[in-house]
Parts: structure tokens; sequence; C-alpha cells
């Protein structure tokens, strides 16, 4: 294993750790707030966009990738699947459903991708023609950019609490002002 | 003990755990790059930071109110005393000293307060009057605001690896421009 698949699978291992820590039995009052005032995601949102992702779209795409190269263009992401999927569930079970699909995803990757795989290309269906290496890296950082999310979310939760403070806290003034700078 | 007081302690003592599952052991192709280009912190700098919240500037405050209310204004929060403090010990060492710190802060904290302190207040040397509640909600979403750093910092670690999907991951593009909107 190279070091590059070794360090990005190293940080995919940890997102259900991270979620488990952050989530598991945490009290409505923190979950119940959108990242952003206007069409923004809940927590529960922002775990069942990252289960689509393990459903239908990084293995898949890897497997495209393996398989067609630049052929045949990936399937695109559906960015909303989560919606009617997940409305029953707790967030405690989406988290939980989450760390199986990852697992077993991180399993798949192990025996479907070497070294000398990294370079091959596919075909994004907007972006044009991408890599695996290039593939494996967004994985990990859409983790990091979606678990912000639920930073930004539990933060907005409690913007009333903090009274003055707000001033000097850039997750929520940056959630009414995108370029906001804190005091 | 009030839903407050347990609902903000839920989340601040699930910040060392958060912390060790995201930081302990992680390579350092992760972990070596700022929150934002210009005069970001690293993770090491983050939880240093965390670090002089818990020694000089959360419980300081608590105790400050209970015995002086608005008479005698806080102390000033240092926001770079980490720098020389921190700068020999690993990212490992500052999670763990970290960990124990806010351990026996909150020990401290559940002597200290309890109900009907919720609405003493203090005085902020430059916010003003503000509350027990206040500060305590904002010592969770500091906890908050400045984690969210360290994924900013991990994902512009990997700005150039992600390729095209840059322009889908709104945590680079805010990197370079705050009120960037992904694509």
């Amino acid at each position: 294993m190279t070091a590059f698949i070794d360090e990005t699978t190293n940080v995919l291992r940890r997102t259900p750790q991270v979620l488990r820590a952050l989530l598991a039995g945490l009290p409505e009052s923190w979950t119940d707030t959108t990242d952003v005032p206007e069409n923004g995601w809940r927590p529960h949102d922002v775990v069942g966009h990252l289960i689509t992702g393990e459903l239908t779209d990084w293995i898949d795409r890897t497997q495209r990738i393996l398989e067609h190269g630049t052929d045949m263009p990936f399937d695109k992401f559906e960015r909303f699947a989560h919606e009617d999927r997940d409305a029953d569930a707790t967030l405690d079970d989406l988290v939980e459903h989450f760390a199986r699909l990852r697992a077993e995803n991180l399993a798949r990757l192990d025996e479907l991708v070497s070294d000398e795989d990294l370079d091959r290309r596919g075909m994004h269906p907007s972006l044009g023609e991408v890599t695996l290496r290039e593939l494996l890296a967004t994985w990990a950082v859409h983790d990091l950019d979606h678990v912000s999310q639920i930073y930004a979310g539990m933060a907005g939760s409690h913007d009333a609490e903090v009274g003055p403070w707000k001033a000097y806290l850039g997750i929520l003034l940056r959630r009414d002002d995108p370029a906001a700078v804190a005091g």
C-alpha cells in the first residue's frame, strides 16, 4: 500500500469514530439546527448524504475507472437521495449505518486498488477527466467538508445563548454572512 | 443539574474524544496546513488555544462571576499564549493535555455552579455585562468554532490532490474566498 492510499484511508477510517464521539446520544437541542439559515442541512441530513456517497458514489466510481477508464462517465451523485430514504431514521441509526457502510467500502477499496492504479483516469459527467488518486483524495476531503457542516449546525443551535460573545465566534457570524470576520 | 448545564457539559465532555478520534496518530501530511492561507492556525495551534482556555479562561471567569459579580472585570483571553508554551509539544501530547484539563475543569464546574447561578452577571473587559449562562454556552460554541478550524486545515492540506473536484468542495473554496459557493 502506498503512502497515499494509507494516508487517505487513515482519514476515511476515522470519520465514523468522530461522528460517534460527536453525535451519539447528543441532546436534540444541539442537533435540530441547519448549518446555514437558508436551505441548510441538519446533522441528520449530513450523515444521510455521507451514506449516499457510500451506497452509490465512491466505490462505484472506483470500479467504473478500473473497468471502463474514461469510456463510461460516472453516474451523477444524487445530492438529495437521503431526504426520502432516511426520513424515519434517528441520527444515531444513521451514524451506525454509515459506520457499517464505510467499513465495508474500505475493505472493498483494499481489494480493488493498488499503487499502480492511482493514475488511471475516469470521466466525471461535469468535470471531465479525473484520476483515481483525485477521487480518493476527494472522498476524504468530502468527509471533512460535510462534518464541518455538523459543527456549524451545532453552533447555530446556540446562536442566541452566547449573548454578546457572538461577535467573537466566527462559526456563528459566518452563518449570517459568509465573509464576516470575528472581532 | 439543569437541562442547560447538562446539555452544555454534554458537548464539552465530547471535545477531547472527538480530537482523539480525529487527530491521534494522524500523519503529518494532514496536519501541517493552516485553516486559512494568511495568518491561519494549524491543528497544533488550535489545540494549544483550547488548552489556554482551560488554563486561564473558562473556570477563572466562572469563579470571577461567582465571587465578584460585575465588580471586577475578567482578565483578557490571551489568544496567542500557546505559541511559546507549546512550541516543543507534539500534537498528540497537546490533545492529551487538553483532555486532562477539560476533565478537571468539568469536575470543578460541577462543584462550583448550580441552576440558580446561571443568571449571575460578570463584566467582560470589552463586551460589558454577560451572564454565567452565556459564558458556559460560549465555552461549548468556542470548542465547535475552533475544532472547525482543524477541519479546514486538514482539507487545505489536500487542496491540490482533489484536482477539479475543488469546485464542489466549499471547505476548500472558502479558504481562498470566504464568500465562495460550491458548484
